[in-house]
């Protein structure tokens, strides 16, 4: 066919067409060399040779692989700041380490930090990320503009999900809620200023959209999960909550319900197919049914749960109940690393420990269709992205594979997922529009942010660690004694 | 002090006087910032400040971090042409998988994938790698003649420990023994030839070892392994050996010998302090005082374990019970990367997974420990080597802080381990010798390497599996259903 003749559709912000040809891309099984023409944002055709129109930027694809684009289902950015600062602690104490380190962090700060999660979510295969992070406080809307525009001067499509909560650190241990007032924050005022900030901010054609992330209902109200929901509701938004990610927050749902978080949940309307529930490590049984009839998505980050042990999420269980599964970093504070490709490849890794049956293994190609198709489910974008078809925005990414780290060349997906790679990928498109070319950035310089990195002199206050040793006592007492 | 007048014991070979000024180097807690002087393949002097001597390069250590060496405790460097090939299959199946589908290695081969796990050892921060290597059969003084010269062309610290067996794979699982001839060798000639390599290879002060690399005693008779006492005691040469990597193993050594592998090889006279043992996955509680009493190391191999589901180590008891423990990368088609950093961040992480106190956890600094001074201990050269001690050999590795991947720059050593640095190392010394500068290899063009990687066109027998196909049935037999 002729990317001429099929032309069409374009508009004055349409991107430019481009025509790779002579691509690896995976089939079912094996791999296809094949031309792939990108058009008005889409990928308008894939076959053995497509003949170039004029309007198209002809790329050489041989040597190179064709993916779809991985989804970040799980990450905070403004964690970048304390990268490499906290000490390997369970996630409880972790946090209770994180507040107490925590830099004053103004928008600015915010801004860096998003754009240093969007250059790592890029140049490790990602198109998308969910990042639920922490607004400065009295400048939400402030906030949410300097990440927006982040995300949107590097073309990554995002999710931010301002992280809210009503109830205090203390609520989220068993027995920990006697220990404190029951609610720090207003939901009704929480939930005003993300209104407002979804009727600014919430663009979903131009790749930026607006999440409802409730940090988790260890340290939220119903009221607030209510709220959220209704919310999410009426501007179509997805939702993102922690779920489960400690054995304390298990104990702690049968404590404050009476039953499991993930039936409550429910009850409470929070689940359906626009929700996705990062960690899930303690999931139960049961509760994987009510994630598999609500269409809900569990977000694996496996770095963050050995790092804060955690324990294994149980992944495999949850793709054999029908559960969709995406992958996710987490923050740099508990993931010192942003890198989706070793999110993939310890996620599918991990498995290992818990099912004896090597044929029931997660397999690296089916890891990669997590990491795509999964992750567009998780941000209920499945239907527009998330496989190589003809028809569906073209979140691409083109993987080099002449670079060492992919040599000897035996199979591209096994190398990719099982190996180190770095510096592979070649080129990113977002919407039909390329933001990464020939390993370079093409809207932003990324030296600029390294110099921030490195010159921001940013407080922090490492002693005395005062959260840590209130909770650390009663941590110790609930969860090992 | 004057590097001038304490120079010294200096002779023809020695390699030329460094000086690192300013350098970050880690003390028992925090940093210090000192002055190492290395001379005569030595580290001569460390000091808040030395003076220059004429005859030392001065080189600007601000913003550099300097660590001792890794030791790469096990690796198979021949499989660097199966990386990335092999599909996710339990150790015994994968290896009959390795077999079946191996290409024919020419002496040739075995030089290139030495030079690439050279490579990829130092540029993750190693100076010495165990590899206990195939040899090409009929040719194996010239295999390790080519393996000898990709180490000592890159500067490199090897010991090379030939793989040898003298029982069939079948053997090595369960109930197997009866399935085929129990052996397969003549374990005489074996040890014949091993000598004549001992005679003409092992060459300490070079840098250059020759170990005992007996695959293992689920593959070895008795006399095999005595023989390989015997020999590493007339040349004091290290002995290397898979030890309980699965379960099966740990049920074939009862079968054989109606008692633990650990018990077994104390009786045979094979564990001392310079026996290291890969994986230890299925490691008993009696063992590990075993192992403790004899001197010998648990050489940890993350990722491989979780790549191949043998389960995960009990790396924490073995250090509770004083069993030293190193790192090890394990061979390209178990682990298709080679970076000891990968290794070492998984190994310390794995832990959490066994472990509930987090006060007990891998700390990233006990793990750099483990990789140094414990790798130092498993290849019996601690006492040369392993810390930033004066009068130690000089393998020493200068990581960039100011690198993209380590930024921002908030704990170097936690940077290190728990990120994902990507082409940090800046500078690598080896019994004092410059072996890397500003990230360039000093006697090694890599890209040659490359070439070969991406142009040599092995041929694969990817069907029929033929090994897997015998194995398998038995297999699921003894150990799944």
């Amino acid at each position: 066919m002729s990317a001429v003749e099929s032309a069409g559709g374009e508009t004055a912000d349409s991107p430019p067409s481009y025509l790779i040809q002579s691509v690896l891309m995976p089939e079912a099984e094996g791999y296809a060399t094949v031309d792939v023409w990108l058009h008005a944002g889409h990928i308008a055709a894939i076959a053995p040779q497509v003949t170039p129109g004029q309007a198209a930027e002809v790329i050489d694809g041989r040597n190179k692989l064709l993916l779809p684009g991985f989804v970040n289902g799980h990450t905070h950015s403004s964690q970048v700041w304390q990268r490499g600062l906290i000490r390997p602690l369970p996630p409880e104490l972790w946090l209770a380490e994180v507040f107490d380190t925590a830099p004053a962090l103004g928008v600015e700060e915010l801004y860096w930090a998003a754009l240093s999660t969007g250059i790592e979510t890029l140049l490790s295969g990602g198109t998308c990320v969910v990042d639920q992070v922490l607004l400065k406080r009295g400048q939400e809307l402030e906030s949410v503009a300097a990440i927006a525009q982040a995300y949107r001067e590097l073309g990554l499509r995002a999710l931010i999900a301002p992280l809210i909560m009503d109830e205090p650190l203390a609520a989220g241990l068993p027995q920990g809620r006697s220990r404190s007032d029951a609610t720090t924050g207003d939901s009704g005022a929480i939930l005003e200023w993300m209104a407002a900030i979804v009727e600014q901010f919430h663009r979903p054609a131009t790749g930026i959209q607006i999440a409802v992330g409730p940090t988790g209902f260890h340290r939220c109200s119903d009221a607030l999960l209510v709220g959220c929901a209704t919310l999410s509701d009426r501007y179509q938004l997805c939702r993102h909550t922690h779920l489960l990610e400690t054995r304390a927050q298990r104990q702690l749902a049968y404590e404050k319900y009476g039953r499991s978080a993930v039936a409550h949940l429910a009850d409470l309307g929070f689940l359906n197919h626009r929700t996705s529930l990062a960690h899930g490590v303690w999931l139960e049984e049961p509760d994987l049914d009510i994630l598999a009839e609500t269409g809900a998505t569990v977000v694996h980050n496996p770095v963050s749960n050995l790092r804060l042990g955690s324990g294994i999420a149980p992944i495999l269980k949850c793709l054999q109940r029908g559960v969709n599964v995406a992958f996710g970093c987490d923050g740099a504070a508990s993931n010192d690393a942003q890198d989706l490709l070793e999110a993939i490849k310890l996620g599918m890794m991990l498995q290992t420990v818990t099912e004896p049956d090597y044929q029931r293994w997660i397999t690296p190609r089916r890891a990669i269709a997590m990491a795509t198709l999964g992750g567009a489910k998780a941000v209920n974008l499945a239907a527009q992205t998330g496989s190589l078809t003809v028809g569906k925005a073209a979140d691409l990414v083109l993987y080099d594979l002449s670079h060492p780290s992919m040599l000897p060349l035996t199979d591209p997906i096994q190398l990719l997922v099982l190996g180190r790679p770095m510096q592979v990928v070649d080129r990113v498109w977002v919407q039909g529009r390329q933001v990464l070319a020939q390993g370079q950035f093409q809207t932003v310089d990324r030296q600029d942010l390294y110099e921030q990195l490195r010159d921001r002199r940013l407080q922090f206050n490492l002693n005395p660690r005062q959260t840590l040793a209130q909770i650390e006592p009663h941590y110790r007492q609930m969860l090992l004694d």
